[in-house]
């Protein structure tokens, strides 16, 4: 029987928790659980925030293990590899997303943690497709963030095509952010940092950042007038939109992928003159996720995390609820 | 001495006027004017409504005309030759923008019509890039607005590369909107043409719609979830964003050419999930009026178009403004 650590009401502490997962679908993995990492849509759901949260719930998608169990559908993988799963566990395979290898567009896309068991526990499993190996050289202790955090600032370089020539921002200097300096500064790109705070200003220089802006105090966004041919923003508050379409240059992308709830404010000449665009995105795909881990582990990128024993996942979740991850928590399972 | 009609104040009756243009310069050409189209931003320029008109204030900037004169850098021209000039009359040809073959978006881009006199003359100028040779097949009197208004939904198809087998819809069906329906048919593209006015449905079939959709009575938006890969958004009035981007399939763009001047209000969520954008452009460059010209003479496609004598020219701008054309109005030279 699997062990987990489930919550049975929105917003509730998390318990230990045993339930029987029945047999295994001939087209899906179990896993073995090593390390876990905490994202923040794992607190998303478990405060119900999108209304789509079932209970018992158990939190956790950005899972690193072994195969443990092998549906006899399943393709790709053996018995002990290592491997990693993110926020997506099953797709249908048959809708034109998944068939043009966009399947973390389908229209049925099932998330490891939505109305499923997530991997806040020994064992999760999910469909072959979304359990990717881990490429020789990434520490399973450190890349958990990798498969959510990281995909998702990763895909805009893929989605964009951006060049190693790009002149690149990243806005907000966190759990996201930290990852898309890295990537940025690996493709090859010009990187700014954008950030509110002025203790990040070293460190964001140490994750890749050629130059680093205080919005607060700095007129940064005047001074990059027409610079930059992307913005990454990780935030999930408003942004002042004009300012930024400002910075980009001619052909210049600002990308969201950082839920914001308030709607944006957007001028259709900021648009027009200097054929600009503002975009989003969730994820990646089973081939935008081996992308990034190859790319990672070639390049030396890893989340800079810290590390809780499973069994104290309460503490790991209000730390990161009191925004003092720095700048990602990772679950070791001790369970059993 | 050319001679022009020109206005000499904000909203100002166009008089006969002559002025004297001097020397050619070296990289100009001068056209011999046989046509030239009336656009909505010829009265918002006579307006004054962008605050950058200068007066005497000659509009125009839809010429088919002759090669009538050469400086002596302008390249790839000759005498006597078909030619047709745009929205741009002069770009730093030096610039990144310029350099990379996007001289529309060039930083110090001059409008024919912005300090500079038009075409609702007999001769007009322009720097050599910009006067592009008419192919064969189409004819003068009548192709005048596809060098901005064709030019600006035509730039979108090549923006974002698309192919035949996308579905793509058309919102307002007018001087742009009717253009767009035939380049997205002729494209290959399943086309879907979206009004306000039941009266323009047998016209926007005949111009290549598949499906017309009157967004005041149908349930439009609610049918289409999920279907379509581009929009292009040829009006100047505040639309639904959020139910334009529900009708847009993952990966979809929604494109604005239309110069709103409202903020559009866009959820992050809704460009997150489907990983959609929306973006803007204007007109086109050298490069991409030529494949425009090339595409409308192999396929046909023909501005619907009223002729006024350039003599009868406030006529015809009366006619402009009260929203009568249909659906784009040509002057013929009749001066001297």
């Amino acid at each position: 029987m699997p062990t987990a650590y489930a919550a049975t009401s929105a917003k509730g502490a998390l318990h230990r928790f045993e339930f029987d997962p029945g047999e295994l679908r001939s087209d899906e993995v179990e896993i073995q659980v090593t390390h876990c990492g905490v994202c923040h849509s794992d607190l998303s759901m478990l405060d119900n925030d999108w209304g789509i949260s079932a209970y018992p719930f158990v939190p956790g998608h950005e899972v690193t293990g072994t195969v443990a169990a092998l549906g006899s559908e399943a393709r790709g993988l053996r018995i002990g590899q290592r491997v990693g799963l993110g926020w997506s566990a099953r797709s249908c395979l048959s809708c034109p997303e998944c068939l043009s290898g966009a399947h973390h567009l389908c229209r049925s896309l099932e998330g490891t943690i939505v109305k499923r068991h997530g991997g806040f526990a020994d064992r999760v499993r999910a469909q072959w497709p979304w359990v990717r190996p881990l490429p020789d050289g990434l520490d399973a202790g450190k890349v958990g963030p990798l498969l959510c955090g990281g995909i998702t600032v990763f895909s805009p370089f893929l989605i964009h095509a951006i060049t190693p020539t790009a002149r690149v921002g990243v806005i907000g200097i966190g759990g996201l952010g930290h990852l898309a300096l890295q990537f940025a500064n690996k493709w090859g790109c010009e990187v700014h940092a954008f950030t509110t705070s002025d203790s990040k200003e070293a460190e964001a220089r140490k994750l890749g950042a050629h130059q680093v802006h205080n919005t607060r105090r700095d007129p940064a966004l005047k001074s990059l007038t027409g610079q930059l041919d992307l913005i990454i923003s990780t935030v999930n508050v408003p942004q002042d939109i004009s300012g930024l379409l400002g910075t980009l240059a001619p052909k210049g992308r600002l990308h969201v992928v950082g839920a914001v709830l308030e709607p944006m404010s957007i001028m259709a000449f900021g648009l027009i003159q200097g054929q600009k665009c503002v975009s989003g995105s969730p994820t990646g795909s089973p081939a935008a996720l081996d992308a990034m881990l190859a790319f990672s582990a070639r390049h030396a990128i890893t989340p800079v995390t810290e590390t809780f024993p499973m069994s104290h996942v309460n503490e790991a979740l209000d730390h990161l609820r009191a925004g003092k991850a720095r700048y990602r928590i990772v679950l070791e399972n001790d369970l059993g």
